[in-house]
């Protein structure tokens, strides 16, 4: 088996792995489709059956039930809404020697306890995050992956079938790993975009068009995103009053002009103001000289 | 004049534009440096006298006065704490014929008032906001740039000499426009690292290694960041539902999921729930099939 699909469907030079996706909805049916295209055996099941039916000219095997599906192929990749829906669509299947794949997004404590569940009924399991939307799927230089976690073994073995709609990123045997790192960037991501709004929000009724301020805003943002592992290091070390180079109390200062300029631009400061009440918190308790690196901790709770 | 600083200060091959600079703190020194490195002759202004007194060893002249330090020369460039000193120290000067650059951080409006006040005093008026920290000043490849606006005369007459220390970008004659976009691009700044400080909150008690979770995490802002094309497309034509690949009621219902693991993690979701709240708002005004580019609007205040 290679990364790279074989040209043909009808003569692989090596037989691919067979495989079974529950669940047809938008992101199933791209992931579906790129099996197929790549020449991969590939049987599925959908709750509404209609959905599944245009799978089926593309060449795919449509199960009458999701028992049906999972007894056909050792490999099964599920899709579905959420961890609830997982549980209900598996619930009359034989998972003995199954190696379950899930692509349905949860939280990280759901994936250790469907990878419990997922045990207890023989099967190995990998839970995932996929960091991409459907488009994404299979394009080349789209830049989506998935990330894995749990069974390292059946990582391995089915890697490159899995390599083949997006990119893999296996974060650790821990099954909540997947979950968390997709969450973990999702947030920073609505962060990123809140951020964005406020931005548009202040030149919105100004002579400045959105297309000239958007490759500032993006050029801007990737210049700063490399300050992650300034913070990394502060982290790891504890220390974080290292390599400073723009203080909180240097920060909180300049928030004034921030605000000043929201209310002089008619902009509500919702979206700034949880931020700037942390870096004061974290002021107030006297670590002004460090950098922002701190207000993790302050987000942390409990001992 | 050439954007390359000759090698030799005393025999320069054309006479480079002297220039006075008002403030010598941490950001008025880095640049009065490479402005002396660079061959222009300097005069420098400090309130405090002592905090002058190195740039004297590297050639510059030291005033006694900011009357004396602006007559020194006609271009003059104000680097101070905020708008009020800038106000404080010209106040005895005379600025009759000077050409004024303001590199201190302010608002719009203090940037549109001090364009005015220069004026009634006989001088053309730059404003500025400067998107670099003082080591970034004058090193190459660091991508420091200042934003410029009001007279286009004077930057056209002095952007060679304005792009010794760093890049330029003139965003137009409305002296408000260099502070608007300056404060916009911070503050969505601000936003990104929120969102950062959440992501590393989440995996902190986690077996996870900051320094392995950070380059995902620039990877992924940095790979998302382009969507502020879609957004400025979307702005410029009012259509919000134009090549939307995720759309807000989805990106709701995925809000719980990020909640939800706030919760397992122990992580305040302080810094998450005003823009979700802003979603939300969104989606119940009947949005849900829209992009989140809508959300802009909902910051404006007022008719
Ligand atoms: N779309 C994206 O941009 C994106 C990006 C990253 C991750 N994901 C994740 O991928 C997964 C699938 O998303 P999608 O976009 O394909 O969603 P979708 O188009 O809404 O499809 C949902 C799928 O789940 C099935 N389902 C729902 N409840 C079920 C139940 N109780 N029992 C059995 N099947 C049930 C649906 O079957 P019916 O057809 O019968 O309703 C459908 O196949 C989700 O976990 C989502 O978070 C999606
Ligand atoms: N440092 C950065 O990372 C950075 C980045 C972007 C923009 N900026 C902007 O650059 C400007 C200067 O910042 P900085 O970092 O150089 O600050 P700084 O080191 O604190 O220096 C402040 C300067 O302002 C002078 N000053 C304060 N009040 C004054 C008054 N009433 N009259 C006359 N002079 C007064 C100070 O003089 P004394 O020495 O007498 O106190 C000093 O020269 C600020 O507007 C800042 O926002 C800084």
């Amino acid at each position: 088996m290679t990364d790279n699909a074989p040209t043909s469907r009808t003569h692989p030079r090596t037989p691919l792995t067979p495989l079974t996706l529950l669940g047809t909805g938008a992101m199933g049916t791209a992931l579906a489709r790129v099996w197929l295209a790549a020449g991969h055996p590939v049987t599925v099941w959908n709750r509404t059956p209609a959905r599944a039916e245009p799978l089926a000219a593309e060449g795919a095997t449509v199960a009458v039930s999701a028992a049906e599906a999972v007894a056909a192929s050792r490999l099964v990749i599920a899709c579905l809404l959420d961890d609830a829906s997982v549980g209900e669509a598996l619930d009359a299947a034989d998972l003995t020697g199954r190696d379950l794949v899930n692509l349905t997004t949860g939280t990280p404590a759901q994936g250790r306890a469907r990878a419990a569940w997922a045990q207890e009924r023989g099967a190995r399991f990998l839970d995932a995050g996929i960091m991409a939307v459907p488009p994404m799927i299979g394009a080349a230089g789209s830049g989506a992956y998935v990330f894995y976690s749990g069974s390292a073994a059946l990582f391995e073995e089915h890697r490159d079938t899995l390599a083949v709609p997006a990119g893999t990123s296996y974060v650790g045997a821990d099954p909540g790993f997947a979950a968390l790192h997709d969450v973990a960037l999702l947030s920073a991501m609505g962060g990123m975009f809140a951020g964005i709004t406020h931005a548009f929000a202040l030149i919105r009724r100004e002579d400045i068009a959105p297309k000239d301020f958007a490759p500032l805003l993006q050029g801007w943002l990737t210049a700063m995103a490399p300050m992650v592992h300034t913070a990394a290091d502060q982290l790891e070390s504890g220390d974080y009053g290292k390599d400073v180079v723009s203080n909180l109390a240097m920060q909180v200062a300049g928030n004034a002009t921030l605000l000043r300029t929201a209310e002089e631009q008619g902009v509500s400061t919702e979206l700034l103001t949880p931020y700037m009440a942390l870096m004061e918190r974290r002021l107030a308790d006297g670590h002004g000289h460090e950098d922002t690196t701190g207000l993790v901790d302050l987000l942390i709770e409990g001992p």
